[in-house]
């Protein structure tokens, strides 16, 4: 199969975001909406996909490994899904067969009825408490962290399924959007700090959750508001909707990074447009690191909107200096007479008729492994760039994130093995600069980062985590490699 | 199969090249190179792709529906292509297991040895070869116009392969770029009139012919220079090269939409970036159609360069007011209770954070039934754009292509039943402006268009065709319906 | 997929045993010879297959939809089932994705590690059980009853695996022969009845498994003896043997269709050959329903061997007059010009030069719906035998069978609804006689029938159930369709 | 997949033949009969099928690799092939996609119109008529033989088509039996010696084709007579018939392994029944070669009539001694602990309880490299065979095949090396005998064979070649190895 994957890059050096979910109740065709609004949300997770749908008598799920394309355009594949409730998930997976039990929504027969949750986040103490469930007899059948809460909610006293659902995650630890199905309606909730996305939108009387306004968009939808941190959103079968803040009041602390990369640019976050504070962070790094150069060029297609903000703040005209193929699919037999890095030239290709003789300011959302980095900065000098200046539209990445974000372990991120001087050295480039965090804080809309307790969780910058990492903990007693285990989210 | 096709779109509104070329010849992987080479023609033709390779011994084939990446990516699928001289194609073509016998290039075992054909173009008098050939006792395997000329080079009288291949290409009247393999080397040539492009490049010692630069410049070669129209270079396996011209001197006409529309704005043709010749139709066009707005936007992503230029020559800002998604794929199934134009939706997302309340200028590279124009219009509208101002950087496309372009026939044209006023008015844009036939020339770096004889193929847009079209005239004779029959290229 | 079936017809007209089973410790490709053991059980299960290995580390598992030669004959398939114990399954089942669920071996990660199983037979309160251990929490990854006896065991509070096992199975009624594997070895058992087989052979160091001999000579293993009824077999890692009896001493009451069709001519059971008694079955009809005629001929190709016995006994020359096609596959479209009963003549053809003008005795092995019965006494008559005296090699068979065998709810049964008389005339034969249920006792080795206490299950024949049908007797209460619904085995 | 082939088999040590046809005029449903009666002829060609039909207007063609049930049950299939004419073809073929070129029937747009051709059988100068056909232009589509006829009629001057078919077959040397298909209506036609067979039929006022009349059988239709040799039937749309005899009168010699093992029992061949002949040839060798044994064996399936001939004819009894798996599918990983013969195992498996301690005759078809009869004998010992007295239903196989019939090389005919005691040795049976060529002549209803002019082609036994064999002599000349090349039939 030939995946075009442009905002992320397989074999590529970002972080990737690693689930988006959907859910729509009081839809005629909620599977439907539930493929179109996951189309949406491809970005967020392009190697599996599920959706369960209810009809009022029955769940009814499909999986399948690649696209949402590929799994939920036919025709017939949406007929198996009857109902005016469904939910749907996007998520990166190993692939095979056995690859599909961890393929989201996951769902559960309990006493009280089918059970259907589809999480975006990760559970930080998922290892713990599985060791405990499996001791008093639970028997698991994904490797997944999100299964712990099902059987939390399976073995609880509690008498209400909401009540139990409840009781379930005041065990749980880390990040979670989830939206779960049960026969009596659907539930939507954020953990205590919102670190990961869900909006809540309306079309007609049906009521839509998703990851991001850009799903709400795909099917039509209206934006209603944010899920708050720490909310629970209960809608009934026949559209009662009803708030429940189970945890008190708490500031939230969403994942800054979504701004700068995750999210799509045409979606709206903490009530801002993605693109413009994209285009934020451009300017301010255009005020906190000028370069004295004749043209601004992005690394597409992220970078794109950071370097427009860059231009116009800088007053530098803004060109397309490198050409991004659409065709990427997977890695080609390299020649062995080919010159040095086909690879990422089948990629991106130089505009050499524009760079030839230039000096270019080069914009790029983030440097992880800084392997990419190199490869474009010598793309530019060999199509005849003669300077070539770097500018980053994030701070150094220095620390991994535990919250559903797949990151390299700390020791390959090259933030966190040098300093800025040492890193233009490495990627070869005249100058680099990255935005300040304060700088960051500002394109957000904060007149600063307040640093007692800070309005996002940066942690991956600044390495506060916003909570305990049980799991991460009892490794690092046992000196084992610093991964998280329950991994899939 | 997940077909995202961001240059061109299958169910779309554009024109479509239809072929892609690209032959190697003295290079140790020359399959692993045509592969590489031809993954950078992909937009040239994404249904279908075939390889052929000679050891010195015998010729190999391999073909396949659908992408490079998924046909020719694998270790096994290049080791089953050995030798140092392999030409490629890439197509569009119907489906389907017999669809594979009109995938080229195609192959002939002839009297004189194997013979392997690539061709990009349209001949104008296939039909009618054809039947005469059939009279004589000849069995066609394909219903392409290319295998006319392998019928011809096989009952050809004269003594050598040379000639006997000049003596058929004199009895073909249309547009042809060709790349063919035979025992004795590699020959690459282009009709009379160059319609179709195709540059010569090295890498080393082996020679490289491509359909357009970028294809050299991913595989790592150097540009030589364009097969000049009308000429026939003949490379033997030991590399010696010789160029004939076999159809005297005689001014070229190439096809003017490859810098509108059709090439990789990577590309370098007819020694000029098609980049630039693009931001300087944007720049004509904003002197000839100034539009009193607060944002220029293109529609992405071939509008994008055209863009650039409207918007540095009118000193207005260039933003992406319309964000694209890359994951286009199949048609979904539309929800009932779906908002209107969910399909547009699903490829295109207007920024309305940004659209909102202002005057924008959009600019298209052509519009061909208009039916995407309107859709993109109403989709600023409904977010919220007060003035949309259609700028479009072509002249209005009144006529067929027979020269290996897909286009609806004539009466489909929305330039051909109405003039530019009615044209606005079936969109529904406040405004709408084509560049003028004298300022695309101007772009292409001419002082005007020649008008006796003009210096490019421009009969989409003036109705000029430079070939005689044989087929056509008898159809029409017989009172048709007016399509290219030897419809394969 | 091309499914040929010759001993049970997918859409046919027989009862079709459920499952087979294998299982092998101390072999050093274990896999491999788990999955030649399964190939010559396929009879007992064609639509699905699944071999779980362990390697004294880990448990490895792959399952797959159709036959073992299409699942488990590659070489990368065994490569990924490394290890010298290994336990493998065929069944019937639903094919897909979510089909796959219920493929056995099941395998569960319970507190004392991996815990597989593979089952023959059916549990006859697996819904009665089932839905207590939801109320208390379990969460059900199959409808499959074999899953039943994992969380008996996961949620038992005895202290060690066997004791958890065994209070497990006491609280279990029906039909099961168990091979588990846990990481201190292998556990093969039969219910107190043995209603279905097991036997257990030896190759070199190894142990072997299996539901029939024919599995043991296949491998190259020797046949040690059965498994009794009631026996439960414990092979530690280290090849140490222990067999245990919890549940006292009983007498068996092994299933006597086994003998009649089920298994493989070749195979040997209760120290029968399988091949001897269906000659001996053939050999009492003859003497019991004698018939003046020409020919005796075999519904092939179950009724081969009781035709040979019954015209060793009758002094009849024996003939084949009906050829079965090898190559059955699905059903065709049938032609609107075709004379009737093309679908029967696709898979059973006349030998029309034999029989023409011919009294025949025509030998099957049970008479399920009479469909099949009817067309194939048609058939003789229209390929010209002038008399067709059909003769069953079992008894009428009036009822279902609750123990692990496909059969029509009891109103679909033939034998249900007429009398002899009746079914004789409804399959259009000048004669129709079964073998008595005495004769069918004899023919097995018994001197006769013991009424109070029968030596056989015999429950098809006699509606004599040998256990407590809980989940049936509970439907019937709430007056549902008397079909056993923990249908899986 | 999984294919079963209890007739012939694949890795197996028998003659196959190449091919079966099968063709029908003026049956509403033509195509769904042609794919029955491809089934039934399924054992003639199991690795490709395909089938054209016509419908007034245009031809339509459908192949497919594999079995007849997997490439054409379904619905979809059958209406892509509308027409009330139809000609179909199963044959032996390499895989993969290239592989379809090969698949029949051929077709070509000729100046008359379309030509569609069906072979059985192998033309011995295919070679040297393409050599001269390829100087003179033509260009090949595939590597058949049977392309060749469709080249000369395609260049033959004479006017009507019929004349250009005849011209061409006198041009051509070697077994044929054709169907073909013109806009005209339906030629069939068998080779001037009729080596292959080919039988007519009706079915209301349609006409059939077949190779065998089996394939009349299940398709409901009636057998008219066989096709003779050297006749040519001309059926017209509107279903009129004309029989020609191009080639003069001359006595036939169809090849006489049709009977010993080709055909299906059931059908009738030269007006006598396959069945009855086999049962003949049994019966001839228990008075040619008696033994003094407990038992007569088949070896399964093509052994049994044979065997219940000599069964019947010698007094002693028929039994199954070898239980035949059906479901054979490929080649297994073999265990390392097994013991020897386990792949043959997995094909049968002795009857132990049967066997042990008997004196047995077994009965087989034939020999051919003499490796399968090893280890059957082999198998029989092991299970406890006292005595294994060998019995061949045909004369040693001492010639390769050119008509049609896949044979290894002379080299590897274990006849051809040594003579019948040597062979005795070599397979270790206590006795060897083959039936006398006269023998087999009497069986198939000949007083004696006709040395001077014999009835049948047995070159396989004889080395009595009826035809020059052009390429054969060439490459002997040439000192190449003796593989016939036109190897497709």
């Amino acid at each position: 199969m030939n995946i075009t994957d442009p905002f992320h890059d397989r074999d590529g050096d970002k972080l990737r975001e690693e689930c988006g979910i959907f859910g729509v109740l009081g839809a005629r065709d909620a599977a439907a909406m539930a493929a179109l609004g996951l189309h949406a949300l491809q970005h967020r997770g392009q190697e599996a996909v599920g959706i369960t749908s209810f009809d009022g008598r029955e769940f009814y799920s499909r999986r399948g490994i690649g696209h949402v394309a590929a799994n939920f355009s036919s025709g017939q594949a949406i007929a198996e899904l009857p109902g005016m409730m469904a939910a749907g998930h996007v998520r990166y997976s190993t692939t095979g067969g056995s690859g599909l039990r961890n393929v989201q929504p996951l769902f559960a027969d309990l006493a009280s009825g089918g059970f259907a949750i589809a999480h975006n986040g990760n559970i930080s103490n998922a290892m713990f408490l599985k060791r405990d469930l499996v001791q008093k007899g639970a028997i698991f059948q994904s490797t997944s962290d999100t299964e712990v809460i099902i059987h939390l909610v399976a073995t609880s006293r509690y008498p209400t399924l909401l009540d139990r659902f409840v009781d379930a995650l005041r065990l749980v630890e880390g990040a979670y959007s989830l939206i779960c199905m049960t026969p009596e309606g659907m539930i939507a909730c954020r953990d205590p700090l919102g670190i990961r996305p869900l909006v809540m939108g309306k079309l007609g009387d049906a009521v839509v959750f998703a990851s991001e306004t850009v799903a709400l968009d795909v099917v039509g939808a209206e934006l209603l508001r944010e899920v708050e941190p720490g909310e629970l959103i209960q809608v009934s079968l026949d559209g009662e909707i009803s708030s429940h803040r189970p945890f008190g009041d708490q500031a939230g602390r969403p994942c800054i990074f979504e701004h700068v990369y995750f999210s799509r640019p045409d979606s709206i976050m903490g009530g801002r447009s993605v693109y413009q504070v994209r285009k934020a962070i451009g300017a301010e790094l255009a005020v906190e690191a000028p370069a004295d150069a004749d043209l601004v060029i992005p690394v597409p297609d992220s970078g794109v909107p950071a370097a427009l903000g860059y231009a116009q703040q800088s007053g530098l005209p803004f060109e397309l200096g490198i050409i991004r193929s659409h065709y990427v699919g997977r890695t080609f037999i390299q020649p062995s007479d080919g010159a040095r890095n086909l690879d990422v030239k089948r990629k991106h290709n130089a505009n050499r008729a524009l760079v030839e003789g230039k000096r270019i300011v080069l914009i790029d959302d983030s440097i992880v492994r800084g392997t990419t980095s190199l490869k474009i900065v010598q793309m530019m000098r060999d199509a005849g760039a003669s300077e070539v200046h770097m500018r980053i539209a994030s701070p150094p990445t220095e620390h991994s994130c535990f919250y559903g974000v797949d990151t390299p372990e700390r020791s390959k991120l090259l933030a966190a093995r040098m300093d800025v001087e040492a890193m233009a050295k490495f990627i070869q480039a005249d100058s680099l600069a990255f935005v300040s965090i304060e700088g960051l804080y500002r394109a957000v809309g904060e007149a600063q980062r307040n640093k007692a307790c800070p309005q996002y969780c940066d942690a991956c910058f600044s390495g506060e985590y916003p909570t305990r990492l049980t799991d991460m903990a009892e490794r690092e007693d046992q000196g084992q490699l610093a991964l998280p285990v329950g991994k899939v989210a």
